[in-house]
């Protein structure tokens, strides 16, 4: 899908909300309506066919040329403020923002703009939070195609890591990171997606841990939580180790998220209510006993952002949609002893009877180095 | 300067603010504030003697104690909107909020918590913008020792970079980021503290280039920007090379950033106007003829972030303060040829005779490769 029809499907929002025109301000929803790039820009889409406009600064002259060769561009340090100017000038009455994303600050310094920029009838700043989110739920083929690249970096990386033996006792937290990552880049990967979570032995029962200078030790868990960004899009994938031979309680919480991780997917189904994806794997934990050790939602989407609509947990109002690229990220964790998490990202189907196209591949399998 | 003493001065400035306590939102705030460094969490501080509570989600229970152990936590996914609940059942009347970073929606649900807590008087949220900030301003002791080990990590890897020869015709820019960042972990740095620039022949024009597959060749200009980060402090600098034997028109540019640079250093001077500042180092560009092509500041502060207060550009208000920690980065850029930025990162010094403490110091003078 090219940037222009995504930014009619906008425009088609815009009107079904009854407003003139829409001020993006986010910057990773004026990439995915625009092209651009850049660390400072916004875009103003209007209702009707007026010609969007993407404004940035000075620094950016050039690069928004290019990546947005379709757009009028402004050069305009104030940026946002220009544009809802420009709004005004051109009649709209009622422009939308995003209130998710605006802050107090920027709202009343868009409000003194409007106020400047005159007119003869006031223009209403309506809150829009979350319209082109919803429509980045969805993601369309090249999307789908960029978020497959980006997860099989972050497979054939981890395929190289532990091939070398670079998940040994000896190492530190903190290599193994560094590794990973640097074998990523070796796949493809313009960076790693977010900070890699490298936790052995205890430090695995601690669900969002910091590498650290922990030393790798036999008997260990060692969970790796980390993914590849190709071209934008973020990929997230959890694999948990164990460094020689498991423990009893070790192979039973393994098996316990093996299985609770299996009904997650099982249930990414279209249409299905948001929460009872989360439960389906809940559910699976709570039964053998651990429920109260599983304290994060079931897995969330994942594209421009490594986080983003929808959420999949308990308080998740909503469902599924064909098309949307979510994490399944079920846990268990131990404290001071260890725990396990198994992720995967996944395509939820076009149709019920259709099983999600699985983009992180690495195998699940206990796996004992 | 230990966490409570800067929530010390913090309550001083609520206090002379006639505020009753204040909620600080600012994730990076929140670490300078207290020490915690979890991606969810707010901290409310009171202007009298009562106890500050930090909220955070349970992901970050046994992080919140380990990193803030003099600090009240509560785990509350609600996280903001539970401690202006705490501050009207205490007694405020007037809380502060941070308005440069709280969302219109963000406030919204404040003031529905407030509604919601009820009480016998209505609580008034007051927007205090960068209150924090312009304590971050002056850093401290501890934080300059962290400024300068990063800036040393910085300092070695592009020394190493160019011994081994890593800047040579048939690199990419790309290969160069790599090696570069790379060379930082080596050195101590925890990751880059920004993405690297590369730009070499034309891209060197490009102010904030990133970096790409185009390959360096003889006669090229290759300007590197990078920085390294060091328990969350930031360094930054730029450095610009030429490939063999450089041009006429390189031999001038680079003289006219090199004399700018040292303008702008030597202007660097506590209580010196910002403005006067960027001047000092814009009027020799602007006397070479080259002031069209310098359409940036001439640098900003750095610390928790990469840029932060204060920053040093024609249209800043105020002054330089003794302990401020900034960058001085002129550049001339010729389209479709090549530019030149020279960037160092300094401490202000105490008096206006002393010379400000050069923290990046990678020789300046124009290195033919």
């Amino acid at each position: 899908m090219t940037h222009s029809s995504r930014r009619a499907r906008l425009s088609a929002e815009i009107r079904a909300a009854g407003l003139d025109a829409m001020l993006v301000t986010d910057l990773i929803n004026v990439r995915y309506l625009s092209g651009f790039t850049g660390s400072a820009g916004a875009l103003l889409v209007y209702a009707d066919e007026q010609p969007p406009i993407l404004a940035t600064d000075g620094r950016y002259r050039t690069q928004a040329a290019r990546q947005a060769p379709d757009l009028q561009v402004a050069i305009e340090r104030t940026g946002a403020r220009h544009l809802v100017s420009q709004a005004a000038a051109a009649g709209a009455l009622r422009v939308g923002f995003e209130a998710h994303v605006v802050t107090v600050d920027g709202f009343d310094a868009l409000s003194a703009a409007l106020q400047a920029a005159g007119g003869d009838r006031p223009v209403e700043l309506v809150r829009a939070s979350n319209t082109v989110e919803v429509l980045r739920e969805v993601k369309d083929a090249g999307e789908v195609a960029l978020l497959r690249l980006a997860c099989e970096a972050a497979d054939a990386a981890l395929h190289d890591l532990v091939e070398r033996g670079g998940l040994r006792p000896g190492r530190t937290e903190r290599d193994v990171r560094r590794e990973l990552e640097a074998l990523m880049l070796d796949h493809g990967a313009d960076a790693a997606s977010f900070e890699t979570i490298v936790a052995t032995g205890p430090n695995s029962a601690i669900p969002h841990h910091r590498p650290t200078d922990a030393v790798l030790a036999a008997g260990d868990f060692v969970k790796i939580d980390f993914g590849a960004l190709v071209a934008g899009y973020h990929s997230d994938m959890t694999r948990t180790f164990v460094l020689g031979p498991p423990a009893d309680w070790q192979r039973e919480i393994y098996a316990v998220v093996q299985a609770a991780q299996r009904a997650g997917r099982q249930a990414l189904r279209p249409g299905a209510e948001l929460r009872e994806v989360d439960a389906a794997a809940r559910a699976v934990i709570a039964e053998a006993g651990y429920g109260e050790t599983f304290g994060h939602g079931l897995g969330h989407g994942v594209g421009l952002r490594i986080h983003e609509a929808p959420g999949i947990n308990a308080a998740a109002d909503g469902t599924l949609l064909a098309g949307a690229v979510v994490t399944v990220e079920p846990g268990v964790y131990l404290a001071d002893r260890g725990g396990v998490r198994i992720e995967d990202t996944l395509v939820v189907a076009d149709t019920a009877g259709q099983a999600p196209d699985l983009l992180t591949r690495f195998p699940k399998e206990l796996t004992i180095l």
